[in-house]
């Protein structure tokens, strides 16, 4: 049966993907030896592509990680001595939280409830803290930040280091570069790939944050300290074997992607989310979890549903309408539903149009 | 051009293997949950297979990361206080021993120069030590240290976690899993896979030692710490989003592997291993580096080259025929062949004929 995937990760894969793959194997990609030209030509060629993309500066480096989890240990490990800070308004937040402290450090939080945005009141947060952590767009609520708030703690905590998790919202979201130090994601979600691979894109600022930590003798961990991934990356390698199959596909997404259009793709997500809030906020059934329409995410949709969502999830699962299941304590009572590049307007419409037929049947 | 993969990693990749891949997109595998059902059946298979090619007890535990490199930094967090003994004798080696360094612990080291087997001398190794790590195949050296050695171990330390990297020699290496605590390797050697995936296998023992440090107060990293992998590992899940179709077709080459006979695999690695020792043995451009015929590798082959290894490496280039250069301080000076289940009798046999064309020309 032909499925189509609006879970918000594991994802549907991007259109022409499969060619990609088929063409990497003729080209022997997982078989070449990352330390050889033809693999250090692939890295720049990703690192280009998602520059395209992305929009960052020349003096952000790009590392590769194995997903946006060890992501957040790195960013920890190599930018906190102590004090770092969490804005917490879902699971996901919540988990980079709570890595800090299985690491023995010393975090904050503030905490708002789910699918509610948070009140920045900048001047709560102590001036001590070492790095400020956001969540762009918090996969398990639906609720999207705006990004002005972010920026706005540049100027009130100039000497922290900014982090930005885009992981459910990149390459959607726009970035000032000038404001923030870090922003990540993983492969799975809005660029449609494989899972097991997590991008960091990563200011000096940052890299020199890191280079203090461990000049003073503090271990900023080993073959992913920044110290050892910056000396491979300038050489367009990476310290351990990586992810090549992986590294060459976001390459070729980012080709596909940057071809497209930035501004289009922007475009057609925030269609397709008009399209969709605006058919459940008309029905009875459904009602959008995120009240605050002014955080309310574009790329990932999360709707209350009357009478539990497993009826429903089921009877679309069985026509090949994969979707998401509310997250955690929220399992049974929700919808998710992925809006990112890789579903197209039509997979939309088919899928309303089969919301509505079960809601007649 | 037809392309066949001699080189020790990344290397030749597993006949069929492209048809795994795409019956996996068809089953739409990389877009699975991984908190799914379906994802946990995949994980329980891939395990089992595993379990059938290596043969470890139901008290062992399989843990997925993303290198071998991973799987060093995991292992010192989690069994050692301060105090790891390292068995060095090449370049891998010596980086397990340096990011022991990098994480501020008290590594020591036994060292013989590249090429050269260890005598093992087990009362000169501290009774102290919390973790002893041995390298069963040294890839940048070809030298096959023998397992009993290790074993021996057991006896005199037997309170130390024992550890052995068969990354370019499992599942080829028979292991006496009573007297191990870990065994780890990468899948893009002798599992002809695409890299990104790093497994552990890790006895009851070595999790019981995890937590007695964890307790204590120390971290023993966070999302992949042995208490995290474990609580995971046991629902056949992982911590965070894994290579799931790095997973899934580990459980499809291990169940060929199996399907083939572990010592039929066996069996045809010795003789392609006599055939190519005794062909390089003969010729005078030819000398294995490996002098002591006791600890030659059966898996990764290593002849020093007079007049340099260019030349030769360049003419079977053309050919498309791709082998390992010398490692590191080597290059230039050495060939090295990965002798891998992906390569047949008749791969080994079109190779040496084309050496012997090159001798001629």
């Amino acid at each position: 049966m032909r499925k189509t995937f609006f879970t918000p990760g594991p994802a549907q894969m991007y259109p022409g993907l499969q060619d990609h793959v088929q063409q990497a194997f003729e080209d022997y990609i997982p078989s070449i030896s990352h330390r050889s030209k033809q693999f250090e030509h692939i890295h720049r060629h990703t690192v280009e592509a998602l520059r395209a993309v992305m929009g960052f500066p020349l003096d952000f480096q790009v590392f590769f990680h194995s997903s946006a989890t060890e992501i957040w240990e790195r960013l920890l490990q190599n930018c906190v001595f102590l004090e770092s800070f969490h804005f917490v308004n879902g699971a996901f937040s919540e988990r980079f939280f709570d890595i800090a402290c299985q690491l023995n450090l010393g975090p904050y939080k503030q905490e708002v409830s789910w699918g509610e945005g948070f009140n920045f009141l900048n001047e709560e947060v102590p001036a001590t803290v070492e790095m400020l952590n956001f969540t762009h767009n918090e996969t398990s609520t639906g609720v999207m930040t705006p990004v002005e708030s972010v920026y706005s703690f540049k100027d009130s905590h100039p000497d922290a280091i900014i982090t930005l998790d885009t992981v459910s919202s990149a390459p959607y979201v726009q970035v000032d570069w000038g404001k923030v130090d870090a922003v990540y994601f993983s492969v799975q979600k809005c660029f449609g790939l494989p899972a097991g691979l997590g991008v960091l894109i990563l200011s000096s600022r940052a890299i020199q944050r890191s280079n203090i930590i461990a000049d003073s003798g503090t271990s900023t961990g080993s073959y992913h300290s920044f110290q050892a991934q910056e000396a491979k990356a300038l050489k367009h390698q990476t310290p351990e074997t990586p992810n090549v199959l992986g590294i060459y596909l976001l390459g070729k997404v980012c080709e596909d992607l940057a071809e497209g259009g930035i501004g289009r793709l922007r475009w057609d997500t925030n269609g397709k989310a008009a399209l969709m809030y605006d058919f459940f906020e008309k029905h009875d059934r459904f009602e959008p979890f995120v009240q605050d329409r002014s955080v309310r995410s574009r790329t990932v949709l999360v709707m209350d549903v009357a009478e539990g969502s497993h009826g429903l999830l089921s009877y679309l699962g069985e026509k090949g309408l994969i979707l998401g299941d509310g997250y955690g304590k929220m399992k049974g009572q929700q919808i998710r539903i992925a809006n990112f590049p890789a579903i197209s307007m039509e997979q939309v419409e088919e899928l309303l149009a089969a919301i509505q037929a079960f809601d007649k049947g």
